[in-house]
């Protein structure tokens, strides 16, 4: 049992740790060198670029003005300053609203810690038996300060569960006026957007294979037939997989192509060569600029006849279409509506948007999709309960005698003295940390498994599957000593009256071991999230090694995005605790505020300068948050039952029971009251929005803006090469190049050039000053807000130039 | 522990008694006068009609033909002959499809149990410890061919695990082929219906209360801009329920005259009087029928004025409309979509058919919507657990000292000495049987609670009720021993391991039990139905007592309907026990398969010939059959798993943890893939119908056929009534009276009549001499096929002659 010193020794440590992260920030996101890892946000939406301009060399890379390191929380009022709207505006209504859980959080933690801390402390204090020997006694245990003091069977235990009912119906009725402002913010999000594909068109799976018609065809004939009025038209989706992988190869090339064409102009003298067999260092010398252009052209070749196959063979038409309607009105009707007398077929449902579409998922069919679905919750349960069995067969193998019975061979490299010593001290740890850090990824993996068709039905998935892991091994497992495994053992063969008591008497005992977790998983990741270490670090790695072109430096800047998969669990943990120590150990509480508050600020800043959302889901999420926080309720009730009935409060029963069921009944009651505006949308709406545009623009070519809205992303690249070309907006790979002659020559002589050490180092700036315009003005189109300005394009000149989805897509992980 | 022979015994006594009433049966439904009792479809329907021929007196009262008397069984062909598009032409889809739960219980148990006792029997009396003893052990104890039997740790336990494997593929088998033919029959049965009221019909609620606009203006506006296309008209709901009183007053007043003048008819020289004070005893005299005149034609200035007021005054309107579309397909879209912004208010559902709506619930707000359900769950819970408390309260009182006690002034009542013998033996017992007795009346208020505005989904609501409460008092209350509250208490201290070994270790042992049960409750329970013992003790009572004009023998004749809320749990409390015991006790299953064959053909008989179904919700019951199998199978499969962990199987856990898996799987396929087919209308369906009707009735003013569908009933009996008078079609009261005095005139010289002894009976036969063709009639249109033939007047003519329900609505229980 910690002592209050050691917790404030601790404190004091994380404090000062992140300080120190704080500090380095500071420092850090002044240099321009760091530009693209501290603010990649602002260049994909065109509000910061570099300026080339007349600025000395070292200037480039190191900031030397001495003012600007001196306040270092100016970020601070910065994250600050950006209202609500205007970051619906910047970042998408997801990130805002993701923003909201920190401030519901404070909104929830602050009258509670209040409230907790000027009635329920006194209380505890003053009910021990250690009454008179108080001073002394509080400071020196951290148990003094919690229900732990009370005496078993006091009247005192009234005022808890007073406590209990007031926080209760705090955080309901938090929740209930979040819920219906988030509810109020998604439609007015959705009603105030421009013209947006996915409101026009609805996403048709399970259709019917039809032995003399191809699936157009019955598509077409289908809706048609059954929707008569609102029908458009329809997107066939290809299977491009194959034709994808050949675009990635080119890609590849042309980048190489690029370097040795650089490579070349810099040193003309001598043309760049290598050998053709055994990785370039035996075989025939041929020139590397000739070798890898005959090798694109071969590419382009085979792409094209693929893109014909694709196009033209009915087999490559997935049973999956994207029908479009001509008003909102149609395709609400038919997204909400059974259509065909076999549920199984003719499946609709509102179109994610089309940079939310997770193409390989489409084409499950219903049969497939329940069985998968079925065997990942079987496997989810497994990975929960059991995760620990591989990992500590892992262990056993990592103890040496073992590892030298299985494997003798590896008698010989295991006795050096180096060699046993690493492994002994880091093997073991090595397995579940590896786990540990692949985990999330693995989770996203079996979410792909179950067939969902949306980046963002994925990344909800995956964070509910989080959270159970961290439920029962955070959680369960921190208090109720062992593994999970042993948990599920001990569970199935306690009586479940006994559970809540055990949980109960564990949880006030662990309060210090929690208030350490908020501050080294909460307080130091977040300060951690900041620094952006890895990617700092990455991007310049990547900057030092491997970025050949702009093109690479591009792709080097990795904004991320907020990463709902794995930050949605552990803020609805931070709930959980927050809420079960409520009554129980108060003192909890303001780490959580400090954590909610930090973190705020922190993501704020990130949100506005950093992550680049993928997709906009219009707060989808929302429900979840609701129902993980009603959850951690439920558990804080019954924990508190628990503790009560050791602590011979019998009288607690009868009250305790109606604070469970009056949570359930808010549940339902908030359930039915906000979640359809989730999921479904309401026709008065629809029409309401249709009536406007008509009003507006009554001449609007509907069929030609939606044409190639869902098209596979993969032919936009070389759809209708003719016109790209024209097209100053977008700009094309084959354009790259034309462009990129032209312009070298242009600038070759003009610019000065500080050569640092790394050659590549050279090149990659001499590359920034010579592309700067073009490549940013194409990571501008491509990246960020792509697909609004996509939209813009297209509505004022009335001909569809499809969007740029392809870093998008390759980068996806 | 019974012994075969002590089963043999009970087996021949139920068998006898059923025999018995079999006999009775034969005897009773030929005499004539029995005719209404076990006819009363059929005169319902039309079918059959009393002949009033040159027959003698006594014919008409008992059957004299031999010949008739000999084939006892003559019904079982009758019972069979109907095919079962007959049946659903004849008594509606939701009982045709009633009776193949019957079927699929013997699809499902005859293989079963043919396997079951060709390999387990065997393989179970084999494995006993007595093996050279057999064959004076099996005989002597049914435990000896059950699974008790075989020694613990026996590898002939693979047998029962594979018997496991192989019923559950079975009975999911036959589970998915038949909720797949049903889900046929009902669209097929929706197809091939004729046009109907609520095809069109979308029941509106929880309509938004617009200050400066009434109910009907905000309806009509709201759909007019948001189902511009396909919106018809609505139907506004009246609060009538003190008009209702008023009308259900008038009639009994009605009666009473009826009864007077026919008195003073056949006794001109004295008119009937009767004293104003005083229950008839004391005050002024006055003529009868001039005072029933006075107060009924006072009642009808009451009601036209309440009339008026109900139809005019806007609070009279309530915040519920149905609103009719122009196609099937619009209603289809209205009934699916979401309305409003606000997801709780504007909530759009497929209206009930007009005599399946339960007006009383129509104008519940939502939110108090949601607590009545909470509240009801929660008093579900406590009366399924508890409701052995006041039970046992009142039996305590039945202790006669502690009835003294508390009420002293009772005691020289008490001591009396017969008084004293019959509480002493009678009042303990009482008060659980009137507690059974009621209760499925109690679940069926609880259901109208909660709200449910059909009487179809009461039933269903009760109905599950009902078999909660079986399952735990029936089933587990057996098993292990004690109340539903001691249960609850002991699972709440047993570890959850220990509860399927103790239900496990109980199973065999009370396959005697269950046995004497389906005997007894199945067996004779369905002799009892078909005797109809209750219902003809009590019409042949009210036909001597209460009887007084032709109108109140047509509501004596009780045709009653199958009463899914009671009957569909007692089923499925059989299919859970074959189910359990299909590996455990496999000599149960006979018992069982006999019940479902009986019953099959009871109540075939009874559907053709005497229930009378009130509405037609188009086999809405069959997920909850479907699912409540699947819980039955699961159950089975955790008693097994229980059972096998006391036999120290140990292997068996692996292999028996897929089984439940397995099954969950099976379940939700089925629900995502037949249950839509039950709740959701497919739009290609209801626009093939649509087209159909446009192409084969261009003119059809639909508009007209929908106008008076949905007025509350009680509106029709005094709607236009200048109208009634001409048509034949429907009869009212005020126009039976002046046919009658015609009548009479007519009649009364002409027929020769049997004075028998009760001057009632006398009236009786009087009286259906004289009224028979006018009120068989009436009856005819009004009470069975009304709502069809309704339907029928309307589209021939034109003009909207509504239906008449009110007998429908007075005889609901």
């Amino acid at each position: 049992m910690a002592t209050l010193e050691d917790l404030g020794v601790s404190a004091f440590i994380n404090i000062l740790g992140a300080f120190v992260f704080l500090i380095l920030f500071a420092v850090l996101r002044i240099q321009p060198v760091n530009d693209r890892v501290y603010f990649p946000k602002l260049y994909l939406a065109g509000k910061r670029q570099h300026d080339h301009s007349a600025r000395s060399a070292v200037r480039r890379f190191v900031n030397l003005n001495v003012c600007t390191y001196i306040t270092f929380l100016s970020w601070v009022p910065g994250a600050l300053r950006m209202t609500e709207n205007e970051l619906v505006a910047h970042a998408g209504l997801d990130s805002a609203v993701y923003l909201r859980i920190y401030t519901l959080g404070l909104k929830i933690f602050l009258p509670i810690a209040a409230l907790a801390l000027l009635v329920l402390i006194p209380v505890n204090v003053s009910g021990g038996t250690l009454l008179g020997l108080r001073k002394e006694v509080v400071f020196s245990n951290i148990d003094k300060l919690s229900i732990s003091n009370v005496n078993p069977g006091s009247n005192r235990f009234f005022i808890h569960l007073l406590m209990a009912y007031v926080f209760t119906f705090w955080v309901c009725f938090m929740l209930y006026k979040e819920y219906s402002n988030v509810a109020f913010m998604r439609l007015h999000f959705l009603a105030s957007q421009k013209r947006r594909a996915d409101q026009f068109t609805v996403i048709v799976r399970n259709i019917p294979r039809i032995s003399s018609h191809s699936t157009s065809e019955t598509v077409d004939e289908f809706f048609r037939r059954n929707h008569p009025d609102h029908y458009l038209g329809q997107q066939p989706v290809y299977n491009a997989n194959r034709y994808a992988k050949l675009v990635k190869k080119k890609e590849r090339l042309q980048n190489w192509l690029d370097y040795y064409q650089l490579k070349f102009e810099r040193h003309p003298e001598k043309r760049p060569t290598r050998r053709t067999g055994c990785f370039g260092f035996c075989g025939r010398e041929v020139d590397q600029i000739d070798y890898y252009r005959a090798r694109i052209s071969e590419l382009e070749r085979k792409m094209a006849s693929e893109r014909q196959k694709v196009l033209n063979d009915p087999k490559a038409i997935m049973p999956v279409s994207f029908v479009t309607f001509d008003s909102r009105w149609g395709a609400a009707v038919c997204a909400q509506t059974q259509q065909s007398k076999n549920p199984t077929q003719w499946l609709t449902d509102w179109a994610p948007e089309p940079r939310d579409v997770y193409w390989q998922n489409l084409a499950i069919p219903f049969f497939s999709l329940s069985i998968r679905r079925f065997l990942i919750s079987v496997a989810v349960f497994a990975l929960v309960f059991f995760y620990m069995i591989p990992i500590t067969f892992v262990q056993s193998l990592a103890n040496l005698e073992g590892l030298e019975k299985v494997a003798p061979f590896l008698k010989p490299v295991i006795e050096v003295n180096v060699v046993k010593s690493f492994l002994q001290g880091f093997l073991p740890g090595l397995a579940l940390k590896i786990f540990l850090y692949i985990l999330p990824t693995v989770l996203m993996i079996m979410s792909k498994v179950e067939g969902y068709v949306s980046l963002s039905s994925l990344e909800r998935r995956t964070a509910s599957k989080y959270y159970y892991f961290m439920l029962v091994n955070v959680f369960l497992g921190s208090i109720i000593a062992g593994t999970a495994f042993e948990q599920l053992y001990y569970f199935l063969h306690q009586p479940p009256t006994q559970i809540p008591r055990t949980i109960g008497v564990g949880i006030p005992m662990k309060a210090t071991f929690f208030m350490t977790y908020i501050m080294v998983d909460g307080w130091a990741g977040i300060a951690n999230e900041i620094l952006r270490v890895k990617p700092l670090v990455i991007y310049h790695l990547k900057n030092m090694f491997i970025v050949k072109t702009e093109r690479d430096r591009e792709r080097a800047m990795d904004p991320g995005s907020i990463g709902l998969g794995e930050n949605l669990p552990s803020l609805q943990l931070y709930f959980l605790l927050g809420l079960v120590y409520a009554v129980v150990t108060p003192l909890l509480l303001p780490f959580i505020i400090i954590f909610f508050a930090f973190a705020f600020l922190v993501y704020r800043h990130q949100i506005i300068n950093v992550y680049n959302q993928e997709y906009e889901s219009a707060a989808a999420f929302w429900p979840q948050v609701h129902s993980r926080i009603i959850a951690s309720l439920l558990i804080s009730h019954v924990t508190l039952f628990g503790l009560m009935s050791t602590k011979k409060a019998a009288y607690s029963t009868p009250l305790l029971i109606f604070l469970p069921l009056l949570t359930i009944w808010f549940h339902k009651y908030c359930k039915s009251r906000f979640e359809p505006a989730f999921r479904k949308y309401p026709l008065e709406e629809a029409m309401e929005k249709d009536n406007m545009e008509h009003a507006s623009e009554p001449n609007l070519n509907l069929k030609s803006f939606l044409a190639n809205a869902y098209l596979h992303p993969i032919f936009h690249l070389f759809e209708e090469p003719a016109k790209e070309e024209e097209s100053q907006e977008t700009v094309e790979v084959r354009i790259d190049k034309a462009q990129q002659q032209q312009q070298q020559q242009h600038h070759h002589q003009e610019e000065t050039h500080v050569r640092s050490s790394s050659q590549y180092h050279h090149e990659e700036s001499h590359f920034r000053s010579t592309h700067e315009t073009h490549y940013h003005h194409e990571s501008h189109v491509s990246r960020s807000t792509q697909y609004h300005e996509g939209i813009h394009v297209r509505s004022d000149t009335d001909s569809p130039s499809p969007p740029h989805f392809i870093y998008h897509y390759d980068i996806q992980p």
